[in-house]
């Protein structure tokens, strides 16, 4: 039997507690034992759970418990989280972790410290939700030079996107259906500002090109500036408008970044729509391949701790080979040197925009604002685009348009 | 070093060779060591190929080679491929393979013989081609119990639909036109009847359910029977029609059956077209994943086997837990008492399908065949619709409809 701990009892931590009762016989099947929730970390009192005398007040109760072997962080955040990360590995603990912010910032010290000790630091569940994709990154397609990664990595935004999509809805109305709904929280900002699918990308760019990648080094813009005007306007050349966080190798280094695209509907990922997540691979030998399902929520969360939990049991004395090299100031290249065609909204002239980008294709004439155009260009980069825009042609909306570039 | 060997050096084999000598740096990075392909056994000549000193002509040369510890048996068919994976397992050689056949109707003793030869049997390949769906289910999804999967298995099939539903041609033009583009072959029976997508789907249940399917357990139809009308009919109502294996747990069996489906225009699996597959697993904590990508191909089916044989070189002393029980007559349940939504296209009048029908929704006027209707019945099972059917409306075509059953 394998004894492990709990850190926080919120909506992952409850869920994975759940998840490891629930389905206690498959778990112990999968893990070759049992596997015994001893001691849940928790300052609140939850007095009628049937798990209360599993609750301890401070971390030090799981810290010096010898018979714990194997602790999921689903705290959140960093400071507490990291330190009590550390800890754990340094008690010579196998941490799995739903954080994404903390793997985004601290991965690879964090799995570094791991291997020191000879324990694993899984993170399964810090990217996609339940979707496995970390672990097929890592394994399924290791013997394929990864050279690209993007996806739809944030369910908040998809699904604001979506909506605007359907209903023909401003982006502020469709925040605060998602806000009711429950899909956005009260204050949105890692959602909407691009944060969390920042972070994502960062682990899953570590993960496929070997070296870590931290959010600063990824320029990162969120769907705030989106109009209906501009789903529209997709909408008749053809295209969705999804938020993607995007990683290319570029020789010897990563170009990692988060924006609103354009997205063929021939393409599968412009029909992930709601709160779900597409992870796309791009292999040099298996091609495109896509993982898809519910990129957040207690129970699909929880079954990818709990999944990791399993891992972490049955590799006790033998350490999985999931991680990556540090990163780097040199490491980051600048995503603006990436070709792709463009979209852009404007009110300037047809004939102006015909003189700057030639023959493009135009949508016009979305309910009241007939002044307004929309266009797509040829292959550029962002350099050459930027420089276009800001001499010629303001542009009330700049997205790239995914293809391949 | 691990030395292997390849049998077969067709299009999967000679993938497996370029896949591991074009990605060498990054397969000796994931192995933990230098792989390289010592011998393949193949009868043809290749005198001007780079690898021609490797040929071998007798599989005694590479069963009896002590050097050699994993074997890639990439052949194809039951006799040989059956007789050669027997003596490399019982030789102490780690054998990897992307032949669904041999694993559908042989995969229960295959595996017990690798344990009891301490070594692995692992078949990545053979369902998905590159995309990883062997191994996720395995491990990824550990936590989960799965009720349910169901996919898009086959290319071929896939392609011919996807031109039907496109260009609104018939079934036999549709074939021609896949065998000239090389998507299907000149006899392409395994694919058109179901055979292949069987096969898939007796290896993905029993993985997934924990005892072995087999083919002759798996009512089959293929797709020889759709026309253009049922196309146009599935369009009105709002529908793709595509092959699907779907194998779901009921009590302590597991019921299996491959045959067309309409799919809503809502569900991303119908989007899912051209010779790309999609495999979806229903998880009882992480809902609904998908699996998306090529499902044959040289190169991508060629980047699991390789990734298979990764896996067997890291693995070599500490057997990974991916195989299933023993099956039996008493382990497959029947498909027909499966409740679903039917798809009815008849020449029967409206008023006598209302009568035993109820007020079903109608979509008319394909074509030239004004007589002909279609509609859709509420949920019943395969044998009351049978009686239905049997009884008072003969029907034309008959399918499932894809919804939670």
């Amino acid at each position: 039997m394998t004894e492990v701990a709990i850190l926080g009892y919120g909506v992952v931590g409850s869920g994975t507690v759940e998840v490891l009762e629930k389905n206690a016989a498959r778990i112990s099947k999968n893990a070759g034992q049992r596997v015994n929730v001893k001691s849940i970390l928790e300052i609140r009192d939850f007095p009628d759970s049937p798990h209360k005398d599993k609750f301890v007040k401070t971390f030090e109760e799981i810290e010096n418990d010898d018979d714990i072997s194997v602790v999921a962080e689903v705290i959140g955040g960093v400071d507490l989280a990291l330190d009590y990360t550390r800890r754990c590995l340094k008690a010579g603990k196998s941490v799995v972790t739903s954080n994404k912010e903390i793997v985004a910032k601290h991965g690879y010290e964090l799995l570094k410290l791991a291997g020191e000790n000879g324990v694993n630091y899984l993170f399964e569940a810090s990217v996609g939700g339940g979707i496995p994709v970390v672990r097929p990154i890592a394994q399924c397609i290791s013997a394929n030079r990864i050279n690209e990664i993007y996806g739809i990595l944030n369910g908040t935004t998809n699904y604001i996107l979506s909506e605007m999509t359907k209903k023909g809805t401003e982006f502020e109305d469709a925040l605060k259906d998602a806000q009711q709904k429950g899909y956005a929280e009260a204050d949105p900002t890692a959602d909407i500002e691009g944060h969390d699918a920042c972070r994502k990308i960062c682990i899953l760019s570590s993960l496929a090109f070997g070296h870590h990648i931290y959010p600063e080094q990824v320029p990162t813009r969120g769907i705030t500036a989106i109009t209906a005007e501009d789903m529209n306007f997709a909408a008749e050349l053809g295209y969705k408008i999804k938020l993607l966080g995007r990683s290319r190798a570029i020789g010897d280094k990563v170009a990692a970044y988060v924006g609103p695209h354009l997205i063929s509907q021939d393409n599968l990922l412009s029909h992930v729509d709601g709160v779900m997540n597409g992870v796309v691979i791009r292999g040099n030998a298996v091609g495109d391949v896509m993982f898809y399902g519910a990129g957040a929520g207690k129970l699909p969360t929880a079954s990818a701790v709990a999944a990791d939990i399993i891992d972490a049991v049955k590799h006790r004395y033998a350490r999985k080979l999931i991680g990556w090299g540090e990163g780097g100031e040199e490491y980051a290249a600048d995503p603006m040197q990436l070709e792709s065609a463009w979209y852009i909204r404007t009110n300037v002239d047809r004939e102006k925009v015909r003189r700057e980008f030639g023959d493009v294709i135009f949508a016009e004439g979305a309910f009241d604002t007939k002044s307004t155009i929309a266009f797509k260009t040829g292959y550029m980069s962002g350099n050459i685009i930027k420089d276009l825009i800001d001499r010629e042609i303001p542009a009330l909306s700049l997205f790239r348009i995914l293809g391949d570039y």
